[in-house]
């Protein structure tokens, strides 16, 4: 304790300062992780202000994340083989649909080498192709956290953009309406929604949420999830803007920080089969403190997996 | 829902989306509107940082606000006649006084062609004209969100300052303080607003609210204001700075935007005659959270004017 | 001049304080105007950072441009039948070539109108249909400012990148490399842009201006596109950064606004029958600097157009 | 009232725009106050992101701050013999630990002229030479806000940083642990800081705090310090980044400045001997929010002296 | 050399750091001054964006400004008796042509102690009655460095807004147009400032102005004002934006700060009688360039008054 | 070329995206590459504002520098074997001359290698050990372009401050003043830097150049460094802070990037044995412009390593 550290401004920053693990883009090497964190810096999905797509730089370049969690008591990037991966190699940055199948190929590989992959967005339509990967053999379930269900029809043209992931999810037979829970939800397109609720998931609006009813609201995510393979989405715009400007589609009325970790820290144990933290904008984010932020989730989700059954190494599932 | 939709970026912009009705500035016609939407860009009454002058702008600007109220269940610019009316045509941009007058005219029409004012500042100076035209043949009562009771006298040669419009309005006989209440108030100016308690408001300063508060609160302003017309006045600086920075005179230890939200929304019903929302000043909003807030409550405010017995066409109050 | 003068902080925000004429997406009517303004929110073609969707927003935002020319002798607005016409409809927010069909219709309806469009970018990439509208019978030449040639071939899977209008507008034959000079080259994609030279275009890079060289750079450029039928594109990044933060790819070591205002100007009488202004991305404009600049050089080339032969109403061809 | 008021943005800025006192640096002269406003630009002990250096000038550069406190119902810079005295005289920007002697011998001409010292930092390493001063007779109690316990030992080759004052003021006999409460205790170091419960000092950490259970953890600050001399040190980054985005090593999910004024209007009547305010860095705090609530904080700061029997001049004491 | 320098960011800020003097706002004393340095917190002027009123404020906070002129060769804060004298003490801070009036008072006081007005604005209305004191008995001459010539007429109800004080100053007899030149006018509203050309003043365009052509022009500078009093008036938003983005009425294609520094020093030797700085606006300065620019020409006004024979201490002018 | 390219915003961030090469911190390996790429996140040098510690993440997360630089034809990443190679592994972020010799002994671990050392800083003092692990067998000669010469003798206790690395490397016989030029001298500290002048060397200050003399500066440049190995110090704070806010010392006047670049490229085929690039402080930076530049400039010392007959593998030295 009394030597030197490294300082937090100091070297190739990394996700979580985890060690980079580069990858060949054909042939990728995702043996001996227990979590991979990738980088998905792709924003076409994007209704209104683009720049997610240097979200990842940005949680990357972000200092003073971690390393311990005294309120999970664990060091995930001590506690787990966890690298940071580097990117998904994307084959053009003017293809959403290609990109999206890119994202479902790369995520295939990590599931195929017995990691999960913990992923940093990108707009929220990658979450989509990613539970194509993961539910591939049977739905997840899935706690999502946002300020918006996400769960609109086509419009534009398209079914893919970052409106609709859990629709198309559901469609596809890879998400488990009845075993998804959706956290945070406000503003004025509710009713676009309508397959959320149609479809069985449990939506959960910010306006029902305050602090003192915390305990309750993780005890009903629990009881909705269960205890199978579940997936955990965090859009940062279920943050308030106040804790969280820079992001493309940002709704007032949002949680706080103090809430959302709380509400993370309520689901150790669950079992985990990925999680992705999406819709970081830093062109919106003044102060930094969407990066923080963003950062502090995904360490939060990191987290988790220490705990989570799904995780071979950790001991929990054994 | 399939088809195109526009995009929030896209076309001439006006507030909350709802087409633009331009006027004659010496003839203007208001006719065959529910809600008249009227930018007031004059900020020559303010104490401290000016720049409210570009609070019009800014709303106008701001994107993705509407259409749908899913907590009120109302679509405000499809449910009423509603125009962005354009600004109040202001004669000067150094006569303080000369355009209070100039918005007593104008809203003056309005009122007369049986249309309700919604008004964008523009610093807080603008409520007191406003009132003089709505107040005409009976008081109002008014429901007034702010950090500053703005009760205070005159002081550097002038009443017709920021920080004085409803002890004006009172004293002119438009506003009845025993229909009073003012929310948020805090800082360090209790010493000047001993006119609030005097003249019979009921002053709610920021320290005693709670969020588990909330709906005693709303109770106690719906038993203050009752059924009578009804204004309601939201200063932006009732806001926290985390989440309202964009404004002339911050006070910190204020509402979070979930508890406006809350508080607006349970005014549903009331016999609303006339609502603003002023002190928005983007120059010190880097974030563009300001706008963002000022433009939901603004769309609050037209929610709430789809429950109001004062707007005929709604059908509520027959 | 004594009486009262609208604030440039008031009213409706249009592009140069033109009258606002909204127009039916299917029918649209541009007859009776001499030049169109339009917008086009739409930055699918970018290789780096986005944003220049909001391009339009930024410049109808900024105040105080215009009226009078003092160099140019001329009030653009008063001179010409001008309006802003709003933006292109495009049929989609996620679909690059689309949206390129939706421009090349809608300026064949200007084109067909007999107006000259002055639209406003969005990325460069918009200029290859507009090229296509305007070259249609006959290529045009073209004054193309920019710190990149834009004249790359495919990459990424698609040609209709933000890097490669140029070269698609010549082999679409609706350019004429031969008549086209590219002022302000510099970067490090010079290898991409062998097209300019190969098709025979005239490249000046930004280290071969200078201040003092400019009169010389003003009689190049004219005598490359002589009295023929010209285009002029400018990119805002062919700006320094110090003069134009807000631009997605940006390049150190270009014109300063002083240069290249002269060099515009020095185009008087140019026969212009189109002209834009792109890359316009508010979200790296922290001083508005940027929009500051765009508006202006809009206003120059609404200058420009007072003297154009290719403008009936002008005299100037008669 | 009704006279002039002297604008809040006028004259020479000092802190809470109390009277200059320029000091002699080699002999100052403290007598005749009751509190000494004291600048420390001194961040040479930060561990990640520099600036503080900055704090006092940022804390005298923003405007309204006071006069009257309504809640605690005194008006400081009236009610106290007070000034702002300027800044400790460095020696040296490049020596941290000759800055603490510098501070530590600058506090003492303070204490020993009768009067205390309330502090603006600078980084948080100066509370140690400034408890040394104050409790060079007999060790002083603590309540000490921040995101960080502040107790940990030497790395990077000393003990002098800012991230252990506490330790080495308890080391020194300064510190009373037993009578210290260290509350909004978070983030990732939670494994350098057993000092503090080894010591037996009281932590609180963030997570355990609500709105709703403020008064109860203001009962167990006021048990733990008693009515003993005590000392109150406020890092701004106890606050919530979104609150107070200015500083070095932010924390997300901290206090609200509405819970965080409540707790400090909570400590009314203690014996306060000194405190201070740390950690504003205004190079990250882009809308100024962070010297507004670093400021308010200064102001409650000053009112609690109002109600501190250590302060003879205040009558509380006698 | 080898001691304790005072950091740039320590003490209580003035203006060049010079000494503070506190002033009596009744009676004040100016005596033994050669230059008395003055804020002027006043923006009612302004036609667009306000915020100067914050400019001294924002020229006192700016660090490492001086000491030492190696161009000019002097140490103006050492070789002149010179004073920060504070703000003039305004009666109201809504009151335009009264604040005028107060101005007018207050430099006549600086006069008729003996001492040159050197001033920091606020709007630039405030050069008006200043004149007004500085040419009672004779008319000065001007070197106005300006995007604007501020001729301009009455408009909305006043001549005394920011765009007409020189217009004012000579009817009033005070200022000398045939001995005033102006210098980097540009924008659009040349039409509205035909009283320069109508009333005998120099007028320099911006894009008459290159580097090379500097010596030149200050040769026609000094021709113009000759031996006689002068005054030197410098209106930050001569200054390109891209050098000076703080101010209010922004004007594309200025001066770079290097042309402005030489061009100020090739006044040395003048008869200045006074000068001001002004429209210094700190919202709009997201990086404090312009307040840094800002202290430099201060410095460079304080530095000319070193060799100004209008101020006796001087020994030039005996 | 119409394959896919790898998007500017993807992947682990690098200096000009070159290969990642990870240290061993006790036994670095810099053999095999012709130039290594080194960090040095260290400010604790600077007199005013600190922050360049952030330099090395700035320019490793600005995106699209390089690879081809078609003034000079050549392709740095590609012609070179050249790697990032982290960071300077210093050991503590609270020792100033701890951190120098930190530096030196990770110097002299390059130049053992027979590598050349590209830096990018980090504040100014680092150059001087730089130049002791360079200069260690035979004095360098220097190109240094700055705004300030720093070479001003100790104060606040030491010689180590980034006023003085360039007396300090005279001092200890590994600079050759007589082949060393400063140029962009400015700002008001010349007083302390006699040492320059009198140690011989060729001082050139900002108001002497001008962009139509830069072909005789960089005549003079070469002429007094000649054929002998040289050493090349860029001082971001040498451009104008228009072109580079992002620094701790700016001052007004400076060199625009054009001209920075034209002089940089005017250094080709000098005998380079290390260069560095110093003084970026992000948190100034509001548009990046100054990473971007800071990059641009990282970019140009790198593509003058590739005709530095000082480098073997070039074939320039054979
Ligand atoms: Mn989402
Ligand atoms: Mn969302
Ligand atoms: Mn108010
Ligand atoms: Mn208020
Ligand atoms: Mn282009
Ligand atoms: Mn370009
Ligand atoms: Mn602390
Ligand atoms: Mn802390
Ligand atoms: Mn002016
Ligand atoms: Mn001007
Ligand atoms: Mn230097
Ligand atoms: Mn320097």
């Amino acid at each position: 304790k009394d030597g030197t550290r490294v300082a937090p401004f100091a070297g190739h920053p990394t996700l979580l300062s985890a060690p980079a693990r580069v990858m060949d883009p054909e042939v990728p090497d995702f043996s001996g992780l227990d979590v991979a964190l990738i980088g998905m810096p792709m924003d076409m999905g994007v209704s209104n202000r683009p720049g997610a797509r240097f979200g990842p730089r940005a949680l990357r370049a972000i200092e003073r994340i971690g390393p311990y969690n005294h309120v999970l008591d664990c060091l995930p990037v001590g506690d787990l083989r966890i690298a940071d991966t580097g990117d998904v190699p994307f084959r053009s940055r003017f293809a959403l649909e290609d990109s999206h199948a890119d994202v479902e190929r790369w995520i295939t590989h990590v599931v195929e080498a017995g990691a999960v992959p913990l992923s940093v967005g990108g707009d929220h339509s990658i979450s989509h192709p990613i539970l194509r990967a993961l539910g591939r053999d049977r739905p997840v379930g899935m706690i999502h956290i946002d300020a918006h269900c996400d769960t609109s029809g086509p419009f534009d043209g398209t079914r893919f953009h970052h409106g609709g992931p859990f629709r198309n999810a559901v469609l596809d037979g890879v998400l488990d309406p009845a075993r998804t829970i959706q956290i945070g939800i406000r503003g004025s397109s509710e009713y676009l929604w309508e397959f959320s609720t149609a479809s069985g998931m449990t939506v959960v609006h910010a306006e029902e949420i305050t602090e003192a009813g915390l305990p309750g609201l993780i005890r009903r995510a629990r009881d909705v999830v269960g205890a199978g393979p579940t997936y955990l989405s965090f859009d940062i715009d279920s943050l308030d803007p106040a804790f969280a400007p820079g992001t493309g589609t940002p709704e007032v009325g949002g949680l706080s920080t103090r809430e959302a970790l709380a509400l993370l820290r309520g689901l150790k144990g669950l079992s985990l089969v990925g999680a992705d933290i999406v819709e970081v904008a830093p062109q919106y984010d003044a102060t930094t403190n969407t990066a923080q932020a963003g950062g502090q989730v995904l360490f939060e989700l990191a987290s988790l997996m220490c705990f989570s059954p799904a995780i071979a190494s950790t001991g929990v599932g054994r």
